[in-house]
């Protein structure tokens, strides 16, 4: 078994599920096609990154992000960080010849996820971008279906991401809602994750037609300056039409991205707050509840026998396995991994999204 | 017990459910506000209508609505005949001097729709809009709900119209598919519901970007001429942002007008498919199935014990007694009850969609 | 279209969901087997029953029941009296040539149960026991599915009744929770009505091992003397085993009656809390949720078209449609109705269980 | 931090589950009570314990248990093995001053159980039996609101765990359907989580009167000679009545472990195919599904932010990390956890269930 070492920028809430992901690969999936080696981890405070290097198991840590870039043991770098420290700290990554994987959504905007994109392609190494929800297991159990056709032609598509931590007034003003750190709101966060779902199970977007909302423009005396919410009306390339949106301001709904696919042979449906089912309606009675927990299923075979679900946690190990499997030559990170340029094309419709917002019109979605 | 004369217009779907409705309303609630007598219906086709007055209990029929315009004995037009049957009848009853409840959508766009409204407006007799899902229990308690504030702010409205019956090729064109008919598809057929339920549990909705489709355009050699489906994002004149749909394409959804409420303080979600559960989250864990069967509930002293539901054809129950008690002085139609003003109002969003669609531009939604 | 004469005897819950059921018939169903001319109706109080005459439409009224019986122009009798009154006007109305529905449970216990049977069958007459469950149209569809083998050999059946208007001490004593007028509890209200679906979708039922509480036993300062809940293991002839269980304390279950059957081959559930539902298994990823509305489904014909549900009270249209349907020779009551065997049967079960409680004992059902 | 040597037996199913979560123990809780050492596993196949050693962390294996007994640099001894190798291990673990953690069921019978509580409290370690479902976060806080008094007094529990893998008479003979290796059927496997979960939401079981079945009593040309199924009526011992069932032939139940109690001020309800919400109902309209995953939940300020669902096997880290924390001194194992009274105390009953099944009577469960 050969190993990989892994250095990682980042230790909140992504750097401890993909450090936790890491640590269980082999464990579910043996022989795993590489074995990671937790070598270094990097992080702004250096109570905190001591404290997270101890805790998931990294051999080393350090507060600046260029050590872990130059360090010779690592092959691949995990690019947990804030928005704002996507953009250098990858390509540096990869410009050493480290393979690349970075969180979402991938630039502040289309025109950094591009530059992102391009020249960690120039590269060579394999990359890859955060988006996790490709690897619920039925999610990839929607794209088989959707591949084998056996929806036919595919006609609707409505997806919304939908969270209720902004609700209160109250709620303080945090990195996530200044647009110097995050890009955007709503849009950037939880928005692309739709936008890459629905370009993976239904295809390009062509089209948006939105608006955007800051309901609360002002938390603790600071200014907001990004989205609250957008709402946006999408033509597909290839025909379908649909509605996508994402707020934080759904009370009731704690983290629901939902979504339905009408073709012309069949529906499906999907709520992330039930990870393991997945509704499947051929057009009679209605939709059946399929639970998703099969060995038969996508990356189930790696856990429990059917009937015992996973958790939100667990998708993770699907993915950083999947990466590795690229890494290894056994797979490629296309099509059911999202590469960096699938990172940039979520950034591309969500530019969209901010132009349609502030025209008034709709607006095509273009790739350079 | 006074009583009044009934005189219908259409003996087929719609004929078929007020007529049992009028027949149901003494058993249900005693005593009526007034007892109705049916006197008259009118039809295109000798045969089917002689059996339908027959069937339904009607005293007399005729081919000739004007007969049933210029009868005395009636002092209420129901009219429940095509689209394009819509505004004369209703205006010539009114003018005649009877109160008139007409069919949804009320004209064959806002022009008309406008014209009708005022018309019989001019003659000061009570009328009635038939957005029957206003008279549904649980939109009846959530309106309600949401006038005691309970909700707080509100922010988000997304209401969608899923239907399947078109999804197949094979389906054969009938008058609702064509304009000179029905005036419009979906649009005017599922999306002019959501719009009254929009504009009754959250208000005006002030512009609208949209997209149409006709997915199949011809049908049995011939052409369809009104819209499939439509897509539209909505901001409403308070601050509130959403997504509306209709579709006849959505596999697997017979009959599913769903909506979502989310504001400050609390969220309410409905599926028609599910008439008698109104699900109600106050913030907290997630969302209550209130199962709107309790004689407290709107309209549920009428039937049974908690627990027994009731179904979609009862709804015409309530409408029909509610428009009874507005003639009989002992209630008005508004607000619980949609006027003919309130058939406009739906029209003119109607008009405003097929405008965005054409324009590719947010359209603001202007009342005359 | 032949005219048949209805006498009715009791005018409250089950009186108005009769007569309101009898209205509509024709009107849903047309032409209908014959034509229910609703001539008398019987009850104790006389502001009571004259008021009820005027309200569902008989044509006379009168306090004695005897009456009814001896009236000539009745040609069935609809018994929806309280459980004491049963036996003596059923029985009398046969022997009147009469044929008779008489609503569940049938007798005080299975001797009453028996001799009211037994009378009445040596008449000659069409007679029917008021399970209306059977003709709710997913029970009915069940029924048709495990007719055709669809789920093989049948293994479990877990059935219960749970309502919750009991649970507080403050709940008046009312007639029934008195034996002399119910005969027993929960289990003649609501637990003949899972034995009877049980037999119909299942088979005969052969042992039960029982407990049966009374959980207040006084209220208002009156004794209560019948069952608030029973809790059964059930062996059927044939070979599953399953559960049964009724209870007027399960606060949050309004009117759930739910059952589950599983085989070899699949599985079906149903709660009437979801009345136009059905799941079903073919034992691969879940269940189907199947919309029972089709005008396939068993007398959706009758109705609306696919996807607009019917309610509790349309259950009684089609019972006594088919009733009337058996008087005129176009069917027979049995198997999709219920007959007084049938109700009789449901009896002795409920003796069982009472047996069981008694002595702790596992028994034997068995039918004379 | 204080380290802990772990010596498992056992590397199939239950080992792979209990040796991730102890890999996972501190990475979701820092500082864990004590930190796990994988010092050593046992298991009958050299190659088979051998890559699982590799493969989980362990330093060594070997395939003599007694060597784990033995071994010095172990403190706490975690038995995975099948039924039939819980008594001598764990005795012997406990004598040599091992604290233990046993799965579920404890011993072949309530003889055997008995014995292993007994032998094991007289050394004084600690100990724990592997009822993993006390540690699933909606069960945990179901318990907090039954102690809290929030349901008041209880009437009804309804408990079942469905499976469907064994339906189909080819699924294999193994030694889950050989009483010498497994004791009993579902009884055992299943039934114990049932009786577990009763006791610790509702209290003691007084009195059972059940069946089982054996559907199909050969495979592959082998008897089969424990039970696929049972059902029980219940009582307990503070009043509430109930039914327990298991089986594995119920199709389209994966891995159903349901259960429902009903009390005077309101009802609880769980379904572990949806781990991560509760129902609960105050009486009024409904049930209210609590989505479980709020950092004031049990065991998810382990985890992730509200809405992110854990999986089944993340039970596990909740029940190791308790262990451990009893071990440290830091908390006791009941009542939140089992222990092996608990693990004698759900043999008793199900001895109960045998007894009665074959008796035919009401049998009491009383302990010794």
């Amino acid at each position: 078994m050969t190993e990989i070492g892994v250095g990682m920028l980042g230790y909140a809430f992504m750097g401890k599920a993909h450090s936790h992901a890491l640590l269980s690969i082999g464990h579910m999936a043996w022989p795993p096609p590489l074995e990671p080696r937790l070598v270094s981890i990097a992080g702004r405070s250096e109570a905190a990154v001591s404290e997270a290097a101890e805790r998931y198991g990294f051999e080393s840590w350090t507060t600046d992000w260029h050590e872990v870039v130059a360090d010779d043991r690592i092959g691949m770098f995990d690019n947990c960080g804030p928005n704002a420290l996507h953009a250098e700290p990858t390509i540096a990554a990869a410009e050493a010849g480290k393979h690349v994987i970075c969180e979402k959504p991938l630039g502040m905007n289309a025109d950094e996820s591009y530059e992102i994109w391009q020249r960690v392609a120039a590269t060579g190494v394999r990359h890859a971008c955060g988006f996790n929800y490709r690897f619920v297991p039925a999610n990839r159990l929607a794209r088989e279906i959707l591949e084998a056709g056996e929806l036919g032609e595919i006609r609707h598509f409505r997806g919304r991401y939908l969270q209720d931590w902004l609700s209160s007034p109250d709620a303080p003003k945090t990195w996530r809602l200044d647009s110097a750190e995050a890009g955007s709101g709503a849009l950037g966060d939880l928005g692309t994750h739709v936008f890459d779902l629905a370009r993976y199970l239904v295809g390009e977007i062509a089209s948006i037609s939105a608006v955007t909302r800051t309901f609360i423009d002002s938390r603790g005396g600071q200014r907001v300056d990004v989205d609250d919410a957008f709402e946006a009306v999408v033509e597909f390339a290839d025909g379908p039409v649909g509605t996508i949106e994402a707020t934080r301001f759904a009370l009731g709904r704690k983290n629901a991205l939902q979504w339905e696919i009408n073709g012309s042979k069949g529906s499906l449906a999907f709520d992330i707050e039930r990870l393991n089912e997945l509704q499947l309606s051929r057009g009679g009675g209605g939709f059946e509840r399929i639970l998703v927990t099969e060995p038969t299923h996508p990356y189930l075979g790696f856990w429990w026998p059917p009937g015992h679900i996973v958790g939100w946690g667990d998708t993770f190990v699907h993915e950083l396995h999947h990466f590795l499997a690229a890494i290894a030559g056994e797979d490629t990170v296309a099509p059911h991994g999202a590469t960096l340029e699938d990172g940039y094309r979520a950034s591309e419709v969500a530019d969209a999204v901010l132009r349609s917002a502030a025209s008034g019109r709709r607006e095509a979605v273009s790739y350079r």
